[in-house]
């Protein structure tokens, strides 16, 4: 049976009515999960991840960007983080028995429903991008809505499904992508430089690591390298682990702890202590519970506590 | 649903026509998985790994153990482990819904119809041993069968159930522990000397970490540090390896590369890397397989290929 994620991100951060019928929308969807709910007040913005079958999540995103369509009103938003639509941005992940292709085939079904029925103009993204252009989310998303407004009649803006005018719900980006992890490091140190420095050395658009995005930030006054790993099969958190020890080395400081944005693979943390401890790959399959697994049917953890 | 482990090393690791038969006689009972068996011909020995629920678990080592006591003969046996009988040692390990005075129970019960029904001499090791000197294993062998052939009618080897007197099965040591991690380091040396004084430094015994047994040998002329993990929770790998960091450093040596000899659970890799990414303990919540598991019940690990 393929399993999909979705992860949905809505213009709204606040209404916690708004939220709860965000959610509701999902939830409603027989098969859907709901696994989490982010809401940020700052960024004014809340992220949900679900995951199903093809057919339930693709029912379940669109139920959603219905709702927020009707509720959130782009004309009235405030926040500091990016964004051009009130559903703003909804990428499918393939988990399990899909492929990156079936995610793309997804984003298209979904973006021509919601060009034709809904009326809002959509992009795609990522992997579902029609244009090179538009691969990049950042690139799609550059001006936010304001901008968005004065030139979306231009050729270069001409959304994928949708008409080319924009109401107050905005615009919605569509599209397929691998897990991602969101992954930041707090440094023993107030400059935000070193921070912007080591993101600037670290990311790929620096020469850095492939698969690597990131940005220095000052996070209740501690400098912090916040980073994106667009596909952690290809450079592992390990791999970035390590480069960081060598770049705060550089710049004379240290990593006082780290966090998770989200949610992460198990493969992302088996992955990397094998590499810390310089097993051999195929350790992977000496793991009891997959033995349990393969034999039971269930996978389930035995605990750590 | 109580889930238990159970790891009986038979004296028997080159007769396939033996083997294969205490594997049948432990899969014939219903609903008892056997995940794991491992034979090594030097050692003359085979390590057996099976789950289910108590009763079926109790069930199929008894039966194993008749079959290894009708099969194996400890007279004609040679090997250089350590061994006083054909089922040599019986581990029971609680996996989950389960505590070690539940396996103690178990070791009990075997205990007592192994001494009854087959008249053989049981010893009860670790959590379950009877008397102090009886926990660890190594002390419990010393001298092997030949030894044990001499002493049994001694008070200080009275067996914990069955006759002080031994046949040629041998003896059977059952008990009750926690999962133990098999977990050797090589080194870019011929000199055993330097994996035996790594060894003596990292263990609990030479002074070094608590729940570490260690030997230096010498593996197809490669000097390897030998660890056995006692409780892993108490003492991670992340720790362990961060130790033989600091003393392969101070004897001028690296690791090359490191190797599992059995199964591990899976929490013993995750939170290993949780500790070298220096992320809080927390984030095991963050685990999207954790999150689909509990919503659905299938904790199936996304595919790392």
């Amino acid at each position: 049976m393929p399993l999909i994620e979705c992860v949905p991100n809505f213009s709204e951060g606040r209404d916690r009515t708004i939220i709860q019928s965000l959610g509701d929308a999902i939830e409603a969807v027989q098969g859907v999960h709901l696994l989490d709910v982010s809401s940020d007040y700052d960024h004014h913005r809340t992220v949900m991840t679900f995951i199903g079958e093809p057919e339930p999540i693709l029912e379940a995103a669109y139920q959603a960007i219905v709702t927020a369509s009707t509720m959130i009103d782009l004309e009235k938003h405030q926040g500091v983080h990016p964004r051009i639509g009130a559903t703003d941005v909804v990428p499918f992940i393939p988990l399990r028995d899909a492929s990156l292709s079936d995610c793309v085939e997804l984003a298209k079904t979904l973006g021509e429903l919601v060009g034709d029925e809904l009326g809002l103009p959509v992009y795609l993204y990522e992997a579902a991008a029609t244009r090179s252009e538009r691969q990049n989310l950042a690139d799609v998303r550059r001006g936010g809505y304001e901008k968005l407004k004065e030139e979306i009649h231009l050729p270069h803006r001409k959304p994928d499904f949708g008409p080319a005018t924009l109401g107050i719900a905005g615009a919605c980006v569509i599209g397929a992508r691998q897990p991602l992890i969101a992954f930041n490091a707090y440094l023993d140190t107030k400059d935000v430089n070193i921070a912007q420095e080591i993101a600037t050395e670290i990311r790929e658009s620096g020469g850095g690591l492939p698969f690597v995005k990131a940005l220095g930030l000052l996070v209740n006054g501690q400098a912090q390298v916040s980073m994106n790993v667009i596909d952690f099969r290809q450079t592992s958190l390990f791999t970035i682990m390590s480069a960081l020890h060598e770049l705060v080395k550089k710049y004379n400081v240290t990593v006082t702890h780290t966090e998770l944005v989200g949610l992460i693979p198990q493969s992302a943390l088996v992955n990397t202590a094998l590499s810390y401890l310089q097993l051999p790959i195929q350790s992977r399959e000496l793991i009891l519970e997959s033995r349990i697994g393969a034999e039971t049917g269930n996978f389930k953890e035995i605990p750590f506590e």
